[in-house]
C-alpha cells in the first residue's frame, strides 16, 4: 500500500492516514499521564485516572421498590382474588427515617417506593395486589416470594465493587453516579495542553484589514476551539514570523510548556521545508510522518520531540481542521488517558446527491450539507475552490471515500460523521 | 389521544409527549433573549444573536487557486502538447505581498496557490501544465479560459451576503469563518440561568454518609452536568426542606434570579403535591402539565412563572435526565434562541438483543449498552431495579418506543440516540 500511494504529481511516499496515525500512537503508547484529585463538581468532562471502586455497599439498607406493604412473604403463600389472606397494617415506613418496630406474622407496615425494608419483613406487595379493608387491615389477593420488590443491601452496587473504569470521560450521568456513592474527590488526568504558532509572514491577527498579500489568521481561533471541544486547553503564541532564527525559540518553547505544539502556517515549499527543519531541529525522534494520502490534508507533518507530538498542519483552514480530526484529536485523547474504545461516533446515514471521484489510494473526506424530506436524510457535497473560506462553516459532518475506492455513486447510501 | 392516555393504574389524564413539549414551546414562543456583544474568542458554543453579514468581498482581490503561472488566456489559446506555446517569465507573486509590475502578452508571473492575480493576467494555468525550458522560458502544453484557476473578487463571500445566520450555535469553524471575515467582535444571546433546588427531607448532601433512611442528593450534580452541555449557566440553591415554608421562599428567590427553574425531590405522594402547590402559589400560568405518557418520566411537572418555566423533575436521576433530556434541554434552547431546526441528532442503527415490551400510548425511552462485532452493533437493554443507581452511567444511548407501539422484538434494527 504504502509504496503505490502518490499524490498528484505522481510523487510516492505519501504515508496512509491509518499507517500514520498507527505511528504516531506508536510512540505514544508508554506516555502515562500526569494526575491531580479534584472535587467531583469540578470533573465534567475530564478523564478518570484511577478506576473507581465502590466505597460502600448500596443500598446500605434493603429497600422497597414499590408503593404497597412490607410483609413476610410467608404470609401471602397461596392467596388470590378467590382465597385472599388478611394483614394487619401494624406500622408505616415514612421516608427518610428508619423503621419503628417489626413485621411479625400475620402484619405489615404500609412502605413506599425507596422506603427501608422493617425488620421481620422480606417481601412487598404492591398496593394493586391488595385490598384495603379499613385503616387497619387489607386483604392480600396475591402470593409472593421472599425478596419481592425489594432491593437488598449491596445489590445494587456491592463494597469493592468497579464503579467506574480508569479512562472514563465524566458524563453528568457518571458525576451522579458518584455522588450517590458519596465520592466527593476524584483522580483525573491533568488537562492536555496544546500551543498553537500561526506562522507566515502573510498571516495577520484577524482583527487586522489585511493590505494586499496578506490574510486574516483562521487557523488559530479555529483550532482553539477544536482543542476546547475535545476537553483540552490552547495556550496561543499568536503569529510568528516563517524566518527560522525567530521561528525556532517560539517552537522550542511552545514545546517546553505545552503537551502538544501544533503550528500552520502557508502551503508554501518554503514554509513547508521550515516546518520540516524545524521539528527535525528540535531532537529525536523528529519526523515521523511528512505527507499523508488524504484530501484535504495531503501536507501534514506530523513529528515527536521527546515526548511531545509537533504538527505542522496545513495552511488552509479546512485541511487543518480535518488534520486535527484524524490526528491531534487522537493524540490528544491519548496523552488524557481517555478510553476511546467503545464510544461510536456520532453519525447518521444519508444518500449521496451526485457522483464523487476520488483517487484510489488516497482517502478523502467529502464534507457535506444536509437536509431532510420526510425521514431521509441526503448529503451534498460542499464544492468550492481552494482558499474559499465560505465553506469553512456550511458542513454539517462528512463522509469518507475510503483507499481502496475511486468514487461513490449518486444515490448511494453513506455514513455521514456529524460536526455537533 | 390525550383522552386515551392511561398509566399502569388505570387513571386517565397523561399527556402524550409531543403534546406535553408543544405546550411549553407555545408558551415560549414569543421569548426574546437578551443580547450582550462579546469578543470573537470568547463566543466558542455562544448563540448568535443577529444574522452576520459579510463586512466586504472576500477576496478582496483575485487570487491563484493553484501553483503555476499567471498569463493572459488567450496566450494560451490553441496550445497542446504536440503544439505548445511559449511565455517569458517576467515577474514572480510574493506571498504577503502585492504583484510588481504587469503580466504582458506573452510573458507571464510565477505564483503559488493564494497569490495576488497581478494586473494584466486573467488566468493562472497549473505547473503541471507547463515545461520548464529555463530559468526565463516556459513551454504552455494546454490552452485555458479566462478566470481559470483563480478565485475572482467578492466570489467566495461578496460584501453585504449573508455569512451565518441568528440563531447559530458557535462551533469552531463558525469562529474560523468570522475571523476570516475580519469579525472580532459578536452580537450573541445572553447565557441561560438555570436554578436547581434539590427538596425532600430525606436528601442530604452527596458528600456525607447518610443515616438509615436519608439518600444523597445525585440529581444536582447530575443536572448542572446537563444544563453546562446544553451550553447553560446551573446556579444550585442546595438542598432546601420540602416544608412548604422553606421552600416556597426559596423556589421565588429561583424563579427571580434564572431563566429557568428545576427542582426535583422524592417521588412521594407528599412531595409530588408540593411540587404542584408551589407552582401554583407562583402565579399564572401556572400548571401547563402534570403528569406524562412516559417512562421512565411520568410524574414531571411542568409550569410556568411569568416567562419563567419551572419543571418538576421525579427524584429519580435516570427519570430525572430524561426528563431533562425531552422538556429541559428545549426550553433552554429555545430561551437561548437557538435554531434547532436542521441539527440531526447524534444516532446509530443498531440491533436490539433481547424483546422489549411497551404498553400503548406510552413512549417509553429505553437506555442500552453498545456493542460492536466487524460492523454490526447490538444493543443490549439496561434494566436494574427502580431506584438503582449503578445503572446510572452505563447507558451509551437510549432508544424509544413510541406511542403507537407495544414493543420491539428481539433482532429489530432500531435507532439509538447517543449520550456523549
Amino acid at each position: 500500500m504504502i509504496e503505490n500511494t502518490r499524490d498528484m504529481l505522481g510523487r510516492t511516499g505519501l504515508i496512509p492516514v491509518d499507517e500514520a496515525l498507527r505511528i504516531l500512537l506508536h510512540h505514544l503508547q508508554h506516555h502515562t499521564p500526569e494526575t491531580e484529585t479534584i472535587p467531583l463538581a469540578e470533573a465534567l468532562d475530564r478523564v478518570l485516572a484511577a478506576p473507581v471502586l465502590s466505597p460502600e455497599d448500596l443500598p446500605a439498607h434493603a429497600r422497597s421498590t414499590m408503593d404497597g406493604f412490607a410483609v413476610r412473604a410467608t404470609d401471602t403463600f397461596g392467596t388470590s382474588e378467590s382465597m385472599p389472606g388478611y394483614l394487619q397494617i401494624t406500622g408505616e415506613v415514612r421516608m427518610g427515617e428508619p423503621p419503628k418496630g417489626e413485621v411479625k406474622g400475620g402484619s405489615c407496615f404500609r412502605i413506599a417506593t425507596g422506603g427501608l425494608l422493617p425488620d421481620g419483613a422480606d417481601a412487598v406487595i404492591m398496593l394493586e395486589h391488595t385490598v384495603p379493608v379499613d385503616d387497619t387491615l387489607i386483604e392480600v389477593v396475591k402470593g409472593l416470594g421472599s425478596g419481592s420488590n425489594i432491593i437488598g443491601k449491596g445489590e445494587d452496587i456491592a463494597k469493592g465493587a468497579l464503579a467506574l473504569p480508569a479512562g472514563r470521560l465524566l458524563r453528568p450521568q457518571d458525576l451522579g453516579l458518584l455522588a450517590g456513592l458519596g465520592i466527593s474527590e476524584v483522580q483525573v488526568t491533568r488537562t492536555v495542553r496544546v500551543g498553537i504558532i500561526s506562522t507566515g509572514d502573510e498571516i495577520i491577527p484577524f482583527s487586522e484589514t489585511p493590505r494586499a498579500g496578506k490574510i486574516r489568521d483562521i487557523n488559530a481561533i479555529a483550532l482553539s476551539g477544536l482543542i476546547r471541544r475535545a476537553h483540552a486547553r490552547p495556550v496561543d503564541y499568536g503569529i510568528v514570523s516563517d524566518r527560522k532564527e525567530i521561528f525556532m525559540p517560539v517552537l522550542e518553547q511552545a514545546v517546553r510548556e505545552n503537551d502538544i505544539v501544533l503550528f500552520s502556517g502557508g502551503s508554501s515549499v518554503g514554509m513547508r521545508d521550515l516546518g520540516e527543519q524545524a521539528i527535525t531541529d528540535l531532537g529525536p525522534p523528529g519526523i515521523l510522518v511528512h505527507g499523508v494520502a488524504l484530501k484535504p490534508g495531503k501536507p501534514v507533518i506530523i513529528g515527536l520531540s521527546n515526548e511531545v507530538p509537533v504538527f505542522g498542519l496545513p495552511g488552509h483552514p479546512v485541511s487543518a481542521m480535518v488534520c486535527f480530526d484524524l490526528f491531534v484529536r487522537p493524540a490528544i485523547d491519548r496523552l488524557s488517558g481517555l478510553s476511546t474504545d467503545l464510544l461510536p461516533e456520532a453519525s447518521i446515514s444519508a444518500r449521496l446527491d451526485r457522483n464523487m471521484n476520488s483517487a484510489a489510494g488516497r482517502r478523502d473526506l467529502i464534507r457535506v450539507q444536509l437536509s431532510r424530506q420526510d425521514d431521509i436524510w441526503t448529503a451534498e457535497p460542499i464544492l468550492g475552490k481552494s482558499g474559499s473560506i465560505s465553506t469553512l462553516s456550511r458542513a454539517h459532518g462528512y463522509f469518507i471515500i475510503p483507499e481502496s475506492s475511486q468514487g461513490v455513486s449518486q444515490g448511494a447510501t453513506i455514513t455521514v460523521y456529524l460536526y455537533l
